[in-house]
C-alpha cells in the first residue's frame, strides 16, 4: 500500500499494510473525536461509482473523504445515467477518468470488475465490491473492529456465518485474517454454501486453521467473534431457504441459550437474519464496525493519496 | 432551540424562539446580498436523508449548508439503495450517524418517524417531514415570509385551504402561529378534509381564533394571506375529486373577482389548485417564499451547529 | 460571452469568444497539470438540473465547478424529485433559482427549454442539451478537440456522420465551425437524416462550404476528421434500422481499407456504432476529447461567473 496504489484484493494487503491503516486510523479518529478539522485531502476529488446499489460503502466513502477535506463527485444511481442509453461501464469509467478524479471508488456486479477498472483508469481504483468475489476495505475495517475489541488479531477464533460461496465480504476477511498468526476461522453454512475452493486453497497455503459447521451450536463456545452474513434467497430453492432461515436466524432468543456470548459483527445492511433485539447486547459491536469504517476508509484514502 | 437542538415539531418553538431564528436569516440574507462568502460551517457535514421524494426541502437544506460553507452528504433516491435489500430506514440511519454528521435532515412517510430518529441519533436530527404530521422548518419560513411581508405576525388573519387534514404544513404552521397575539385562522376544505382533532385541540388550548369554510368565497374578504395547498386525489373517491377541483382551484380568474386580494402563498411544489397565471399578481409571493427558506434553514442550521 | 452570459446556442458564440474560451482553457489545463490548486470558484455553487439522464456532461460540470474550488447542487434524478408530484419543470428551476445559485446547467428533452429556462432564472443558465436541438458546450469542446489536434480550425474538413436531423451536437458543432474559414462539412447519413433546414440555412448564410453523402466511403480521403454519432432506433422503421447498422458502424476493420484514417472524434456514450476495437488506433481521440471538455467547461464557467 503506497501512495497512488489501486486496491482490488485484500490479497495485497500485507500484515504490516493492515497495522499501519489500524495506527493512521486510530489517529484520524483521536483528532477528529479532539474536534480539530483535518485539510489533509483539500482540492482532492473522490469519484465514487456504484453500478450495484449501495448505502453504507458508498456514504462510508463519501463521508471519509469530505472529512479529510475533500470532495466528492458521484456517478448517480446507474439506473438513470447513459447506462440507459446502452453505454459500457469500462467506457464510463474511462470517460471519467479523463476528468482527472484523485481516486476513483468502484463497485460493480461482475467479479473481476474492479481489477479491469483498474487497468482503464489512471486514477487509484478502489474495489468496494465486485460480485461475490471481494471487499477488501470491508475486510480491513472488519479487522479493525477485531482489533480494537480484543485488543489483538492474533489468536483470534471467528465463526463466520451464512452464505460463505458468495458472500465477497468473506473471502476478502478470510485473506486478512490469514496474515496473522494462530487465526482459527469457523465457516458456518450448509455444505453448498462453503467458501470458494480458490479461497479455501489461499487459505491452505497460508497454513490458516478452518473448520466446517452447519450450525452457530457446533462452535459457539469456541469463537470469540461471530460473523453473521446474509443468506440469499436466490441461491437456493424457496424449500430450502425456509428450512434454513431458522437455524440462521441470530436473535436474543437464540444467543442466551449460550453460557458465553461471542462478539457480534455483521457487515450490514441486515434482514431477518440478525434480529435488533440482538442491539442491547454490549456483544452487539456492529454499529461500531460500521464506524470503524469511517476511520478505516479515511486511513486508506490518506494513503493512497499520499497527503 | 439550542446547540444541538433536534427539531421535530413546530411545537417546540416558543414565540421568541421564532422571533430569534428571524433574526438570523435576516441577517444572513443581508450578508449575502452584500456578496459576503460566509465559513461559519467549515468542515461540518449535513447528511440528508429523503425516504420519500423531495425536491425543494431538500434542495434548499443542500443550498443553505453550502451558503453557510459546510459540506453535504445525501442518501440518495431511497429507490436504489440498501433499502432495496430490505434494511429498515432505522438501521440506515444508526448507521449513517456513525459516520458523525454534525446534522442529519430527515423525511419520511411515517408519522412519528423523525422522532424515532432523533431517538436513534446522536447527531441533532431535522424534520423536513413525517407523513401527514408535521413539517416544522415549513412552517418557519411560511411564518418569516408573513412577517417579512406583512411587517409582524401579531394580528394575522390566515385562510389555510385544501386538504387541511393530511396537509402536514398546516398543523405545523397552525402551531407556530399559535404563539403570535389575536392570529385568526380560516380552515377552507371540505368538512371531511378539515384538520385533525389533535391540532384543533392544540389551538383550543392556546386560545387561537379559528373557523371552518367551505369555499374560498365566504373568508376572502377577511384574510390578509390566502395559504393554498394541494387537494390530493388519494384521499378522496374520484368523484368528489372532479367534483371539488373546480371551486378548489386558484386562477388569475377566481381572483379577479374579489375587491382585494389577499397575499397568496403555497408550499410548493403546485399542481392544478394555483395556476400560473396568478404568478403575475402582485400578491403572489410564493417563490420569494421558497426563496425565504434558503435563509430561515440557514438560520436553523447555524442555530443548531452552534456556529 | 461576458460574466452573467446565459449559454444557450452555439450561434452566440464569434470566433474570437471560442479563441478566448480555448485560450483559458488550455491555461487552467497547464496549472492543473503543473499540481496547481485552484480556487477561484470558492463559495460559487453551480446547480446542475438534468431532466434527463446524462453521465459524462452532468459529471463533467460537476468535477469542472469543484476543479475551480466552487460546490455544487445537483437536482437529483428526475424520476424521484417532485416531478413525480406533477410539478412543472418552470416551477422547479424557479424555485431553485430563488436560492441564489451562481449558475445553473439545464438538460431537458424539450427543444428551446434552456431558453425558456434563462428567462425564467435570475442566474446563467447554460444549455446542456435541449431535445434535438443544441448542445454549445459539446460544440465548444469538440473544437476545442480540433484545435488541440491539427492546430488549427481554419480549413479543417470534417466529417459528421449519422443521425444528422434529430443529432443535437450535430447542429451546435456546425454552428461554431461556421465561424472559420475555408472548413467544409460533409454531412454522412440517409437522406431522411440530413441537418436540419434550419441548420443548412444558417450554414448557408454564413457560407460554410457542405456537401451530403450516404456513405463514408464516399468522402473518407477528404476529410481530415471522422465525427460520429449514434443512429437512434426510434427515428426510423426496424427494417432501415437494421439496413443500415452495418454501413454506419465505424470499426477498426472498416476503417483498415482506407489509405488514410481520420482522426475519429464521437460525442459519446457510443454504442454499436463506433466500435472499441477503435480505440488502439492513434487516431482515436474521442477519450481526449472527453477530457477536453472538462477544461473547456472549467473555462466556460470560470467565463460566465467572471472569476
Amino acid at each position: 500500500m503506497n501512495k497512488g496504489s489501486d486496491v482490488i484484493s485484500a490479497l495485497q494487503f500485507t500484515r504490516s499494510d493492515v497495522e499501519r491503516l489500524i495506527t493512521i486510523a486510530e489517529e484520524l479518529r483521536r483528532r477528529l473525536e479532539a474536534g480539530e478539522r483535518i485539510e489533509a485531502a483539500k482540492g482532492r476529488i473522490l469519484f465514487t461509482a456504484f453500478f450495484e446499489p449501495s448505502t453504507r460503502t458508498r456514504l462510508s466513502f463519501q463521508f471519509a473523504m469530505v472529512r479529510l477535506g475533500g470532495s466528492v463527485v458521484d456517478l448517480g444511481p446507474e439506473e438513470v445515467t447513459s447506462r440507459a442509453k446502452g453505454e459500457s461501464p469500462e467506457d464510463t469509467l474511462r470517460t471519467v477518468d479523463s476528468y482527472n478524479p484523485d481516486v476513483i471508488v468502484v463497485r460493480h456486479r461482475e467479479p473481476g470488475f474492479a481489477s479491469k477498472a483498474a487497468e482503464i483508469c489512471r486514477a487509484p481504483v478502489v474495489n468496494a465490491g465486485d460480485g461475490y468475489n471481494e471487499h477488501p476495505t470491508q475486510a480491513l475495517l472488519d479487522v479493525y473492529t477485531i482489533w480494537r475489541s480484543l485488543g489483538r488479531v492474533d489468536g483470534v477464533s471467528i465463526g463466520l456465518m451464512g452464505d460463505l460461496k458468495y458472500g465477497r465480504t468473506v473471502s476478502s476477511l478470510s485473506y486478512i485474517l490469514s496474515n496473522f498468526r494462530d487465526v482459527t476461522i469457523y465457516f458456518i453454512s450448509p455444505p453448498a454454501l462453503r467458501p470458494r475452493e480458490e479461497v479455501l486453497r489461499i487459505l491452505d497455503q497460508r497454513r490458516t486453521r478452518y473448520e466446517f459447521a452447519e450450525s452457530l451450536d457446533e462452535v459457539v463456545s469456541r469463537v470469540d467473534v461471530l460473523y453473521v452474513t446474509r443468506l440469499q434467497k436466490e441461491r437456493m430453492s424457496p424449500e430450502e431457504y425456509e428450512r434454513l432461515k431458522g437455524s440462521y436466524t441470530v436473535s436474543y432468543e437464540s444467543l442466551r441459550k449460550y453460557g458465553r456470548i461471542p462478539l457480534i459483527m455483521h457487515p450490514l445492511p441486515r434482514v431477518w437474519e440478525l434480529t435488533p433485539d440482538v442491539d442491547v447486547l454490549p456483544q452487539a459491536i456492529y454499529f461500531e464496525q460500521a464506524r470503524n469504517g469511517l476511520y478505516m476508509r479515511m486511513a486508506l484514502l490518506k494513503t493512497i493519496l499520499g497527503v
